[in-house]
């Protein structure tokens, strides 16, 4: 604490992001990374961007990226935005769409980075609980609210919501803008994005870090109405006009144009992670059903803290929250068939020892 | 406008970057990059990050980054910060250090995005003229303040003021921070840098976009003791943990180490730029003497957006700013030699037409 800080910074509650550990042989199963390469292609446009242009500022608006995003999308380039990380694209949503008179409605089990950016922006929120299963059930959110936002699948848990009951929610509240984040939608769950044609409130926030294999190139998106848009623009150009750099932009792009990488890549995590539950039940884990690229599970006889010690002295990671709810639940990133056949040897182990 | 806006994004007025036209044969001295490529040992340490290991997440502090940046600036890694780009680290400064009770102050004159990141973040400023002659005197911030920033040498005019005067700036203003934006001494200016371990208040900016040729590449940096850096990381974790991605945060090192190519480079433009001020100053223009790598000229005979267009219809391209005091002025910047020698053909084309 010091005398120079604002007032917000006092208050602040930072994120804390999964830990990125720099032990070489470590089974790293805890920030849901993709544990396939990104397509060569990538790699071959970034080494081709990489030149003297370096000295160039990148183009502001990323024109070519949003015209890759939207011919995938069957949209227009105004209907789209992008930015560094899906959590930048996030935080701007949250000042420019999200903060109104009315609380702001989002799960009680959710990803953790939505409460900060209300404390950064100084956004009133409320949670709405999950059931006892963990679904989420949309008419639980029958509530005065100046916003709705969601992940689906939903983080931690991987359960996923029907693309029919996301419609249902941005009809019953078309005063309300209704994100979406769609960070796992392409392990198997369905996507809001044909819908935002037919909502004017409904905006789909997307990720190239999980199923296009590019955590470490930082782009996301979001997809919406042209007036949801230009909100984003607007905040986007009154903070950074360029959150893009040249390599990302040309990786992006080069990312959304394999789709037979894309497909052969979540196909087998897909596959990986079918296994990875049953492993799981046999050991006697209670596992929420996931259509996302982790699982969430629970053994009714062991602490979660306990056996995440335990992974961690055999060298694997895995996530545990200390939060009410979910403090007795471990997140498991579905890895390479390799170490998720690694990480289910070692809990047997454990268990039996 | 849109009911889904909120009241920040209604009021807003964003800041429009100088334009990146996609001519090619353009003389384009508008956004004051480098005319010169970025070291090649940048372009080798991206192309070696440029591999699998993208699937993984940036190291989220960038802590390798941070230890080169103290090092060249005798300093520990808990008193640097780093951002994508200048701007984002300047956005993160004004909502965790200069909003306060009391009015920002900064120059009539400078860079158009600070008014911007205060309409952005609600902070209430004061702009204080600069002389007639554009140079920056510091007993006129001699007023109650909450927080003061500048950049030096300042935007568009290129005027520095010694290191000196920005230490009795600080001494002046020991409850408030003071933050020197810095994106141009590299070019003749004396940096604040040194005088951070003496003033708590201080916080000194940094970007590799100009003098390091990687405008690209979007890296900045900021400097100052501890718990104004903390402030920095409180905002910033609060907002997207993962700003620089691997490639930024790789090529940025590698262009910190090559000082013998970011000496050559910049002694390269500060010579361009005496014999352009010379060539200017013959051709009857007023020049404002410059330690950047821009000039800020006017000629008494010309209106400065005929000439600016009269320059554009010749295929180069200068910045012309609409705002008051500055609407006769042409922000110029130094380009390779045959660059400037193609403006000053022009403008002499253009005077004797």
């Amino acid at each position: 604490m010091s005398q120079y800080w604002s007032e917000i910074v006092r208050e602040l509650t930072p994120y804390v992001p999964g830990e990125q550990p720099r032990l070489a042989n470590l089974v790293k199963l805890n920030t849901n990374e993709n544990p396939y390469p990104p397509s060569p292609r990538v790699i071959a446009a970034i080494r081709a961007e990489a030149d003297a242009r370096l000295r160039l500022y990148p183009d502001p608006n990323a024109d070519a990226l949003k015209q890759a995003i939207a011919t995938r999308c069957g949209l227009t380039p105004r209907e789209v935005f992008v930015g560094n990380g899906s959590d930048e694209v996030l935080a701007h949503a949250f000042m420019a769409l999200l903060k109104h008179e009315q609380p702001l409605l989002f799960p009680d089990i959710t990803y953790s980075f939505y409460p900060v950016y209300c404390g950064l922006y100084g956004i009133d929120y409320l949670t709405v609980p999950l059931a006892a299963d963990f679904t989420l059930q949309i008419d639980d959110y029958d509530l005065p609210n100046g916003g709705i936002i969601l992940p689906n699948p939903n983080a931690p848990t991987g359960a996923a919501v029907p693309a029919a009951e996301i419609a249902r929610l941005a009809a019953k509240h078309r005063d309300s803008v209704v994100v979406i984040d769609e960070a796992y939608v392409d392990f198997g769950a369905e996507s809001a994005v044909p819908l935002v044609s037919r909502y004017p409130n409904l905006l789909v926030v997307h990720t190239l870090s999980k199923s296009r294999s590019l955590a470490g190139l930082r782009v996301g998106y979001a997809v919406g109405q042209a007036d949801l848009i230009e909100a984003l623009e607007r905040v986007k150009n009154s903070f950074n006009s360029y959150p893009l750099d040249r390599l990302a932009q040309a990786g992006a792009i080069a990312a959304l144009e394999d789709e037979a990488h894309f497909d052969a890549t979540r196909e087998r995590i897909v596959d990986s992670r079918e296994r990875l539950v049953a492993g799981l039940r046999a050991l006697g884990f209670e596992v929420v059903p996931s259509l996302a690229n982790f699982v969430f599970a629970r053994h009714p006889g062991r602490d979660a803290a306990e056996l995440a010690a335990a992974l961690r002295a055999k060298s694997i990671i895995v996530r545990h929250f200390k939060l009410p709810r979910i403090d007795q639940h471990l997140r498991i990133t579905v890895g390479a068939e390799e170490e998720c056949r690694a990480l289910l040897g070692a809990l047997a182990a454990i268990l039996h020892a």
